[in-house]
């Protein structure tokens, strides 16, 4: 739910962030059938670890069996009828026995086995939110889901990295797995060159990419939040607060 | 594995393609899970139904037990390093032990579903095969699988009826689901609307969109074949003949 950093899940002792590394997102009941489907049509930017049902709020991929979900997580956005309307710290007034939540992979949860590869990003070692981008690949329409597009995550390694860089996230199907796209030619196709050339971001922090280095994309668990945030649906959502 | 047409998903007696219409795709073993993953990751247009290991020919979907999936199809097309070579009846000689198969679901299975509500697609009424188009949407790249981009079949309907449609065939999540998009803006925005508007096709039979409707698309088995022969991979790969 935050960039926890080189080791974190496996030193810290607390905390559910930190220990499980998700995107959480929370709809009211009558969207929960469209937004499941929505993850199961997309699962490489929107994997779907786990639904919590009315009334649930601890999810069994914590690390403790005393995490609430509702207060565990550093900052959450509360949306009205898909606008921001504040920033708490805990929403246990807000999550209704009305809402679902959906826990959804996240791409650092890879980042360590790219660390313990000698392939760190430099993201992760400088401690700064990875950059994100909105590309013009469309999701799969599902019920009311019919807008959104992929967001992706940036990192940047040297062209010849990038087939063990693949090799190694491939393997974290449930966290966006391998890279959807890589190289300047890469970064056209799905829209987002320019902006990844002047260092720009849609979310997260800004990184130039090094002259030696070409960019690197991978789905990003950002995509549902937005593709939600597009849709209109009515009523009180909540998330995780990204970066 | 072709048009079986109204009622022959419950009125045969025999062969494969009526019984469980499926795509099949066979590939040399080494690619085996590349091509898993290609589907895991694209499951819309790739919706993976069965994997038959090597030396296994009778599909667990299929109503016979005795069916074998190497002589109990049309017709097969043999690919060699990436090129047609031939198209025969019967692939026992050039399915090895080295091979895997992979069944893939397909849209007409859906297709009776609509008929009972009233909304039989043109192409299932005049019994020839649903016009197909390549779009600009890339796949999720999977391994050695970096290249191809959606393929959609099209059905045309009232404006009116486009919810309703959609609303039937998300059920059939395992055979492509819901469309990915809808109308002349949705035909726009994946890149084949002036191909629609003509009256031609990529793949299939052609068919005119009548003044009154307007074109929807869904996700097309024939996405993998198209796939797998972009990707230059080597060695002998078959698939059913589509149409």
């Amino acid at each position: 739910m935050h960039h926890a950093g080189a080791g974190d899940m496996t030193t810290s002792t607390s905390g559910l962030a930190s220990t499980m590394q998700a995107n959480l997102l929370v709809l009211p009941s009558r969207y929960a059938n469209d937004f499941r489907d929505l993850c199961l049509r997309n699962p490489v930017p929107c994997p779907l670890l786990e639904v919590l049902p009315v009334k649930h709020y601890n999810s069994r991929l914590a690390s403790h069996s005393d995490i609430d979900v509702r207060s565990d997580i550093p900052a959450y956005n509360v949306y009205e009828n898909g606008r921001l309307r504040e920033t708490v710290t805990d929403v246990k007034k807000e999550w209704t026995d009305d809402h679902v939540g959906f826990l959804i992979g996240c791409s650092y949860s890879f980042e360590t086995a790219l660390k313990n590869n000698g392939l760190a990003p430099r993201s992760m070692t400088q401690n700064i939110a990875v950059p994100m981008f909105e590309t013009n690949i469309p999701l799969n329409p599902a019920g009311v889901f019919t807008g959104g597009f992929y967001v992706v995550s940036m990192r940047s390694y040297k062209r010849k990295d990038i087939s063990k860089v693949r090799e190694i996230t491939r393997a974290f199907q449930k966290q966006h797995g391998e890279p959807i796209a890589w190289g300047w030619d890469g970064a056209e196709r799905i829209g987002v060159k320019d902006k990844v050339h002047k260092g720009e971001s849609d979310f997260g922090d800004s990184l130039l990419v090094p002259e030696d280095e070409e960019p690197v994309f991978w789905g990003c668990g950002v995509t549902p939040q937005v593709a939600v945030k597009n849709s209109n649906i009515e009523g009180v959502v909540l998330s995780h607060k990204p970066g």
